[in-house]
């Protein structure tokens, strides 16, 4: 994990939002911050450069924009992960728990070909949830998941280590405390 | 606009989706597909080339996978344009047409300083209501749109049209007739 103070300044933190005590942390100041947008991408994907990766897997909505980042710096094709109901074709289908609750996403059936190397992408990793079920998406289907990346890290709900469990290498650029 | 036949094909037709008689294009084949994704992002931005461009800004959702790689190509920073009450900090907001009825779309209000140099990105024109309603926003912040990118038009539906009457060059890659 690397700890960036320069790109970690970009990231704004709005209070109360999106309801009282919670600290939101705003990435779209870094993405519209073309230098701190490069340097991200660059230095998410650094322990891999030079591998091959034939697939990122973005996470909707934010992952979406990271991972069209990433799939371009990195040569591969891009797999969106989306909400239910979203993909025209075959998809597989994954519940997982949110914060307030379960909900399901889904991904095209056709999306990754067993044994590929896709690298996992989202702006952010709280308590997890969302990447677990992403994680055993892409398994179900016979990815070879190689990483997963996220801008944010916030160590103390525990995602990261929950990835980790799974056998993921999971890379983080920054962390901040509580959520 | 360029009519590339290998770049068409990678592009899956579902018929009968989202309902019976539509032929839906999707796009998230050629995304998937390494070269024909590389491909479309550059042949996108090719007449920007060299030229500065400050921002990009994609439509949520599918234009954040394509804005997210443009705004890496051209190195600017990447604006996204959400569907109401997704972003956190103060934002414009407009109303915008879609094929069955009016809903709104906005931006932070501080995410393009006045006379940046803005592309915007998604993936498919048809009617236009929503990149007519997206240039509305970047222009009510002082953007100057240098231009509209789209990989796929459907010209018999006039968007195109519609943003070139605007006085926005538009840029896409291929057509299909009807919608």
């Amino acid at each position: 994990m690397t700890f960036d103070h320069d790109l970690k300044a970009t990231v704004r933190t709005i209070p109360d939002y999106p309801k009282p005590g919670i600290l939101f942390r705003d990435i779209t100041t870094l993405l519209a911050d073309a230098r701190a947008f490069r340097r991200a991408v660059d230095e998410l994907v650094q322990p891999w450069a030079g591998n091959k990766i034939d697939k990122v897997a973005g996470i909707e909505a934010r992952g979406f924009i990271l991972g069209g980042a990433v799939a371009h710096q990195v040569s591969a094709g891009f797999v969106p992960i989306r909400k239910k109901g979203k993909l025209p074709h075959t998809t597989v289908r994954i519940a997982y728990s949110l914060e307030y609750g379960l909900d399901e996403m889904e991904m095209h059936a056709d999306a990754v070909h067993p044994g590929e190397r896709v690298i996992l992408v989202d702006d952010l990793i709280a308590t997890g949830g969302t990447a677990e079920g992403a994680v055993k998406l892409l398994r179900q289907i016979g990815a070879n998941v190689v990483a997963a990346c996220f801008i944010i890290d916030l160590p103390d709900l525990g995602g990261a280590a929950k990835l980790r469990a799974m056998d993921v290498p999971v890379r983080t650029l920054m962390a901040f405390d509580g959520h």
